[in-house]
Formats: structure tokens, C-alpha cells, sequence
């Protein structure tokens, strides 16, 4: 019996061989076409960028990252291990001039700790496909096994993405509610947002294609206690995720190592929103922000800069976001 | 006779404890303070960004920074070995949303590897002091006793410098002297800086306190033979370095692993420039870039970004450098 | 017509569902059990090893791995990076007693570099299984699905595998060749071995259960030039290698990096010998062995001594094999 | 002034160049010669080692070491990451065999985690040297200046270290005490030593030279709950140490994370055991052992058996150390 289904399957299986190019699936081909791996840093055109600068005025600067050090919070079992080799690394170099030198050396997750940009290789979803197989699919429809390889997978890597120069828009649901920090598992919903954007003297419908929208829920306050900062925070949920689908941002942002409300309130649900936000939309998340600066100057509109690293076949990157008013 | 000595050594040392508050020096205290880490990034001002941004006529990006790779040349022994931890990496998470997820792994001497930015705790100089003691001193009079940690040096650490929003200046002397490459070991003089500019019309009296100054030898043409690519290169030198520090520049860049001449003309020299900018004069010295892109364009002028990642402690910084026409 | 194909797919699987329990395969249940993982490492029994110390003699201790350095080959992309952090890492520890201290840090991977010991997760076979799916197959019919996880494999790690303690013997291949070094992809024979045991006065069937057989080629002598040693090496080929389950070895060992000749003559086949000694029968590997001192003493017979460290999910370790005679 | 002092100071070292070669310290030369790098390893000789496998007598083997895993308790900063690159790692190789492969990547202070052999290069002194400068000094007088290099130190590495073929003694504190775990902080006294070893029916005067003499605290229960390990432990103190000193032992082991008493009840002192066995007298120490197998057999005397592993220039090894009887 096994044999004769064995056989059975792999003859109607060859029947669909010509079924093997990737077909039309739930989010895929991507508005960008069937081989863009740069998603929605599409939306950041010369046109964008041309728009996006006339919001200096001042040229001041705010850093809306955190440094990068141990004992920052870190999720599940990642590291980040810093080192300087001997000290002075090594010298002296010249006889006359004796230049000595110092390197450091880093074993991370490097996309994936502290200040991190999630890129396209970083959140999949596990699914029947058309042809009855099981596959992890990422953005645009491609598998695991396109992709993958010991040393950085071979499709969607963090190479791939524009630079982000753009409008910023902060949203801060914390500052609304009138809280220092939103509640553990707080969902932040539509209505928060209308009502942060309003408060803060900024027009729904100003919300343009291409900008990057961050969302403020005082959770940066923890960043100190990792413990604390680990626990579930609040965040958005499928309902506002919708929202920035919608509005065609090309990234968000917040202050909590995840972005999202959490736990899910949706029964079986885990991450939901990265899932719509990333795979289906291509659309960025850089988590562990940080707001303080920008709220003590109530800006809530700001050319937003971040160039993520291009490590090839990474799943994301570290960096430093800076906001310019 | 050997305890004589120890105790009057002992003795004359305590007589001067007094002196024991770092005493001004060759190149300290620095322009920006005895206590400044920041160094010519200091230069990035408010107002020097409001009028670099004036440069931005088309919203065109270029990259010029190389992306990091397996295979790409390093320089002695340091590393870059990147990884996807299994693959994919985790999950399913959520029984309904089986969301998946992949990470990488990064073990490198994360800011002195690919492109790379050279912070001040990157180069020094071993050196006898006022005190009769030889001492390695880096910027701003900082000794590897003063900034040594295993896990990051304490003073000086990338995580000071400010994010460079600056006009980019390139000085084509490949271009100018109608070569795909400059020969190995060829000094660029300051007469071939004032006929590459003149060449492409920028007045010398145009460069501007803050500017970034970008070298090309068209060396970046071996950066995919990382034999060739590590051979000794052309460069600036003493000369052109001087110049540099005249114009006031914030930093440097070039696409050659060391950014100057090597080895050094100068008889008992090792990278002198590096000690001449950095240690000096804190003007920072980004190498390994790549101009082929603003060559074709022929754009010699343009807004400059990058942000060093705020790595705490490290030496230097990866990460993407762009031009903005 | 694909919809109709993948119903009738999953209805023909589930069928056999029942068959989803590991089959026999062909070369599972292992004969030490279907859950067994430490493979031939079982032969190392309390009545082996009281009979093998009994070859202890004189007491003198031989060195017959590598000492573990930077530079030494490696297997394509391996790494194999230590460092020192700072110098000294820490202390002063006690204001009395002034502890100082040194640690290093060690990035690489730990079972596949120098001189290594090839575990059971570390070798598989690709193949169509008896339900019609293709699997990649270790040991006792594990599978990838079955042993994948991010932070070390969950089934056949080092950790289950036990020390040897045995009979080791040396069979001096090149010194019956009267050659130094065997030329490149020299093919080792039976005839080989049997001439070689001969000319060292071993009778073949001294060699019993448990025992760990050396294959001495003269390869350690490149060791110190990487690119030469990474050339093709000579070795065993399928017919030592079933020799060598016949006689019911623990282990084998050599003195190149992969132990079989390179690249294996049979057509469309890399590396076979592995799979038939690890996968097929768990008999473990020792690679990039050194003979010298073993030879100039003209001992062939001794007491081996290898512990692998258990690093938990780990496929292979490094170690210190020695020989006491 | 100033200028006299320094001026002065170097007048007066010069006259006392003449002792810049190492002089006779408080403990050194070593009394394996001025430049002994094997430290008491150098007792492990061949007659020590046919007397020591007279001990086997069933040949059945105990593990007295832990795996090393994720999660296991780690001193102040370190890190252990294991990782899989992918998953398979690599393959098919071969297009009939279709070989796959798995590899595995650790980041980790190698000989400073989990069960470590602490080597002669890991613990010095900061002290006042005859010259009248401050220097740290290591085993046989070695200064961190001697021994400072950015990847490995190159001196006191633990490749130089004999591995250990010898007679083990456990000498079972709790069980003497009739406790399962002593006391946090509970300093082992010589009368609790003689004690034991009268209860375990073993001569102290059958203790020789190059005996491993293994102290068992019952600590390693506690080694599932970190936070619980890392706690201050009970351990030998002074007292203790100058017993093993005196009595030649070869190296020592115990069931906690550094052997000794902590805090020191010394004023001022921190792990001034660790100085006085391996600083100044050679004596090596292998931390996160476990008993519990030995001590449910009432094995108190066994073949040890322990292989440092030569990873050059490194202050420590993890590895496996076996009991056999």
C-alpha cells in the first residue's frame, strides 16, 4: 500500500511540475513585482526625499535610538558580546612615530538586538501551499528553502532595502492618555491614534505614501530594567496595522521590543502584526526606539534618516535613526 | 643600589603628584575642551546642516559604501563570519498565525571591517610623557590606561561622535590624472588636489569648516580581488593630510583600506596620517567607500549622510554612507 | 486538475499515517537500538578498557593531535578567531591581594576545526524515504526535521557519545610505502593496510571490537603550509572503509582533514566513506592527527585516550588525543 | 622641577638596566626552572603514570564534569552562544551519495565557562617589582607585558600543560559533614580534610606527589538554578591550600564555581587561593565538577584522567574529565 501511494503521488505530483514557478499566493506577487526584496523602501522616491527635507528648519538633531551595550534588554536567548583585544590591540607601528591601535570585536545577532530594523528575511508564516506541500514563506512569496543558507540567506537579505530619508511622524499614544507608560498588553487602537494625531495639531489625511510612522508608549522608560522592559508590552494590533497598510507607510517604529500589543489578543495569534505588516505588506519595523527628546521639543514631524547596514543575507540591522526638526 | 634608586624614584614622583591631572600637551587639550570625545564632529552644527541640505536638487541617493560580505578583504587577522542560526531560525509561533522567524549571527571587529569608520579610540601614539613615563595616547591626551576594558574602552567610544549630515566633497584623482587606478604607492600630492577640484570646477576657498572630503584613487575597482585589494595602495600624505586639517574638515574618506599612502614615505613611518588626523585633530577617516555611481553622474558636491552606530565602547563604526544630489 | 491532485495526495498519506513511526530503513534500527546515540562508542566497554591499559608499558605519554592556532587550515568558510579581552582582562581583585586575571574568547566552529572529531549529527544522506518524502537522514534514521534547532542539534549531539578508552592502532601507510607523504588522491587499499600491518608485526586479526584504527599517510607534515594541506589529499576509499566496519572499530583516525581519498573515485560521489562509517554504522572520525612522535618511536600499538567534550548538540569536538605506551 | 624629577628618574633606572633580566621573585624562578610554562603538570611523569592505572580495576568510567549548554551558571559577563548555521549546515555533496552536513559555531570565554581548567595564565598579582615599578605578575614571574598579545597570550598558554594521567582522591566534605550542601561561604578546614579522608578510610600520608586532590562541597546540586550556583559557595580557604601545596598535588578540582571559600574571610582578600595554587605554585584547578556518581559507588580514589586542550595561548580548557575504577 505505502509503494502504490508513493508512487500515485509522485505521478500526479510530476502532472503539476509546471505549477513549480511560484504561483499567485494570499500576498504575493508584491505591488512591487515578482522579484522586488526591497518592499515598501520603495515608497522612498526622489521625489519623497526632495518633499521630505523642506521639513528642516532648524537643523537640530534628536537620536531616536539607543546605544548598543551589554545588558541592554535582549529578546529570548540572543546575545551581545563585546570585546577589545588586548589593550592596545596592537602597535606600535613605525619605528619613529610608534602608532598603537585598538579594535573591538562583536558576537551578536547583529540585526536583531537593541535598536533593530526587521527586514523581509526576518518574519515568515508557515502555510499549506497550492500544490499541498508545507512552506515558510516570507515576503513576495518566497520559501525557506529559496532562501536559505548557513552564512545569510541567498533572497529579501537587508542589502536589498533603500535608505530611509523621509517625513517621520511621531505618534504619542502615551502623551494622549496622558501616562508616563501605557499598560502591560495595552492594544493602542484607532481611535488613540486619531486622537494622538489631532492633540498633536497633525491632519489624518496629511499622511502621505512613503512615511515612517512611529508610535510613542513610554516604554523606553523601562530600557534600563531589562527584566521589566522584557515583560509584555503594549503596542498596536491588527486593527491600526490595517491603518498603516493603508496609508502606505514604508516603515514603523516604537519604543518596545516588539511593536506590537502583547500578548495578541487574537486566540492563537503571535505576532500578527508583523506577519501583515512585513511578509504580506513589506513594510518596516524598527524596534527600541526612543521618544524623549523629540517630545520635550513637542516635534511630531521631522525628516526621519536610517540607513540600515547592508550586511549581506541579514534579516535586519542595527543602527542609529536620527530625527532632523 | 636598586632599592636606593626605587626609593628616590619614589620620592621625586610623589613630588610631583601635583602634575598627575593630565597636562596640556602636543595635540591637548583639544579645540573642543580637555574633556571632549566627539572631536570634528563637532563641526556638525545646526547650521551646517540647514545649508548642506541646500545641496539636494534632485533627491537622487548614491551609494557609496561597499556592502559587508563574506570573502571581502580584511585587513591582517580580523574577522567577519556571519550566520543564519538554523533556518528557519524558530518558530512556529501562534497555533492560528504560525509565524516563523530567521536571525543572523555576527562574530567581526564589527567597526574595522568593510567600510569602516575610524573613531578616536582607533589610533594612538606610544609616547614619553612630561612624567618620565612612556604612555600610549590617544585623543584629546586620553592613555590606554585611562580607556582600557575588556568589553569596550571607557573614554572615546564611537558612541560620542555625532552623525554626519554634511556637504560631501569628492576630489577625483584617478579622474584627474586619466587613470582607471592610481599605481601602487603613488602619494597623492596637493598639486593633484588643486587640479582635480580645478577640474571639476570647486573652488579650493569653497571648502568649508565641517565638510567631508572624499578621496578617490579608483581603488575600489579591486575590491572583489581581496589579494590585489590588500596590496600596498595609493594615498594621501602628509602633505595632503595637513591640508585637511587647514580645511577644517570634519572627516575624510577614500576607497582604500587605510585611506593614505602606504607604506609611508617617511623613513620610520607607519600610517602617520592616521595620527596626524585622528589623534591630533580628531577628524574622523572613512575607508573602503566606493564612487563609481557619483562619477558617472559627475557629482562632486552632494549632501552626505552617515550616522556612526552607537556601538558603546567600540573603536569604530559599519554602516552606509550615502550621497544626495 | 492541481486541486484534484493535492486532495488526492493528502488523502493517499493519510492513509499510511499509520506509518509514520520510524521504518526500518536501510541502515536503522541502529544494533545498539532504535534510540541509541552513541554509536559505536558503545564497543568502549568497562571489559575494553581494562584490557587495553594493560598496553601500558612504560608510561610515556604521545601527543597525536594539533595544537589549535589561528592560521592552521580550515574546511572552507570555518572561522576559527581567539582573542584576549584587554590584557589583563580584570582585577585588581583585594585591596590586599591584587588578584589579576586573563580570560580569552573563542569564536569557531568548535567540532569542525584542527584537529576534530566528526560526531553522528555532523554526517547525513539525502534521500527519498519509504513514504514518498525526502529526507536528510543521520544516524539510527534521525532526520533534520527531527534534530533542527537554532542553538544545537536535539538529537545526536556530542554529549551522548562516550570517552575512548582503547586499543589504539597505528597503521603506518606511508612508512610501507617508504614514501614520506602519499602523493594526492592516492587511494589507500586493503592490500595497503594488510601490507602495512605486516610489515609492523600486527597479525589482522589481532585488531578486535572496539578498537580505534590510524591511517597514517604523511599529510601532517603540509600542516604548517594551510593551502598545501587543503589540496586533495590521499586516504581510504570504500573498500578500507568496509574493512573497517567488518572489524568492528570505535573510531578511525588519520592525518589529514577529512581522512578518505580526495575526491572519491566513485562517480557522482563525495565523501562516501563518511557516510558509511558515521551514518550507516556510528563509527566515529578523527581528523587532522599527527603521527611523528608515534613513528619515531616505532610504537603502533597503545593505549588511545580522546574525551570529547560534551558541548551540548554539538556535532563533533575538538579535543587532545594522546597515545600511552 | 618636573623636568629634574623625570631627568633624575631616568639617570637612576638606567644605572639599573643591568637588572631588567627577570630577577628572583617572591615565586620564582619555578622549581621546574625559569622557564617552566607546565607548571605542577610536570609531576604527571611516567612512572606517576604506571603507578595511577593500577587503580583501574572493574574499568568502569564516571563523568565528573558537566555538559556545557545554553543556560548553565556563567561568571560576571561571559557568554556561551552555540548556534547550527543552518540546518542542514551544508550539501547534497556528491550527486549519487548527496552527503549532508551539519556544522556547529560557539562564541565563548572557551576555557572560562562551564567545567574549566583554570591554566597558569588566567591568575596573577599586581605588585611593587624590585625596580620600584607596578607590574601584574603571573606563574614563574611572567609579566602581562611578557604575555600581552591581542590573540592569545604568548606565554603560560595553556598548550604547554602535560595532560593529567594520575591517581584522583575525592575528598567528600558534605558527606563527611552529613549534609547535602554546605553552607554558603563555609570555609573547609583542615580538620574537615583529615576528617574525610579518615571516614573514606585513605591514609593522609598516602597521598603523593601529583596526586588530583578533588574537594566535594555538594554544591553542583544547585547547577540547574543559576542564580542559586553563583551565589557566595563554601570552599577551601588558606589553611586548605597550603595543605595541597604541601602535599605536591598536581591540580585540584571541586563542585563549585572557583573552588574556594567566598568571599575570602581574609580582610582584603579576594580567591587568594587561586594565587598561592596556580600563581605561585603551579598548581591547577578545575571548577564546576560534579561527584554525585563517585560518591554513590563510594569511589573515593580512581585513575583521573583530564586532557587539556590545546587551543594555544589560551588562559583555560574546558573539557571532560573521567573518573575510572
Amino acid at each position: 500500500m505505502k509503494l502504490l501511494t508513493t508512487v500515485l503521488c509522485i505521478l500526479l505530483l510530476a502532472l503539476q511540475a509546471d505549477a513549480q514557478t511560484r504561483e499567485k499566493g494570499p500576498w504575493w506577487p508584491s505591488k512591487w513585482g515578482a522579484d522586488d526584496e526591497a518592499g515598501a523602501s520603495n515608497r522612498i522616491t526622489p521625489a519623497k526625499i526632495l518633499d521630505s527635507i523642506k521639513l528642516v528648519t532648524t537643523g537640530k538633531v534628536y537620536e531616536i535610538g539607543q546605544v548598543y551595550e551589554r545588558g541592554m534588554p535582549l529578546f529570548g536567548e540572543r546575545t551581545y558580546a563585546m570585546f577589545i583585544p588586548s589593550s592596545p590591540t596592537g602597535g606600535p607601528f613605525g619605528e619613529k612615530n610608534q602608532l598603537m591601535y585598538h579594535d573591538e570585536f562583536l558576537c551578536a545577532e547583529i540585526g536583531q538586538v537593541g535598536t533593530q530594523f526587521d527586514g523581509l528575511a526576518h518574519i515568515g508564516t508557515r502555510m499549506e501551499m497550492a500544490d499541498g506541500s508545507t512552506q515558510d514563506v516570507f515576503y513576495n512569496g518566497v520559501t525557506v528553502e529559496e532562501m536559505r543558507s548557513p552564512y545569510g540567506v541567498t533572497k529579501l537579505g537587508i542589502e536589498n532595502v533603500n535608505s530611509f530619508i523621509t517625513r517621520g511622524v511621531l505618534i504619542d499614544i502615551a502623551g494622549y492618555k496622558g501616562v508616563e507608560t501605557l499598560a502591560n498588553s495595552y492594544e493602542v487602537t484607532l481611535a488613540d491614534v486619531r486622537g494622538a494625531l489631532k492633540k498633536q495639531g497633525i491632519a489624518e489625511d496629511s499622511i502621505k505614501e512613503g512615511d515612517a510612522l512611529f508610535f510613542r508608549y513610554g516604554w523606553s522608560r523601562l530600557w534600563d530594567d531589562a527584566e521589566a522592559y522584557n515583560t509584555n508590552p503594549p503596542g498596536i494590533g491588527m486593527e491600526v496595522g490595517q491603518w498603516v497598510v493603508d496609508s502606505k507607510a514604508s516603515m514603523i517604529g516604537s519604543d518596545q521590543w516588539n511593536s506590537e500589543v502583547t500578548p495578541s489578543p487574537g486566540e492563537g495569534m503571535a505576532f500578527p502584526v508583523h506577519q501583515l505588516l512585513i511578509a504580506e505588506n513589506g513594510i518596516f519595523n524598527l524596534e527600541n526606539m526612543i521618544y524623549d527628546d523629540l517630545v520635550a521639543d513637542e516635534v511630531y514631524e521631522f525628516l526621519f534618516i536610517f540607513t540600515p547596514t547592508r550586511f549581506k543575507g541579514a534579516t535586519g540591522s542595527p543602527g542609529r535613526p536620527i530625527a532632523i526638526r
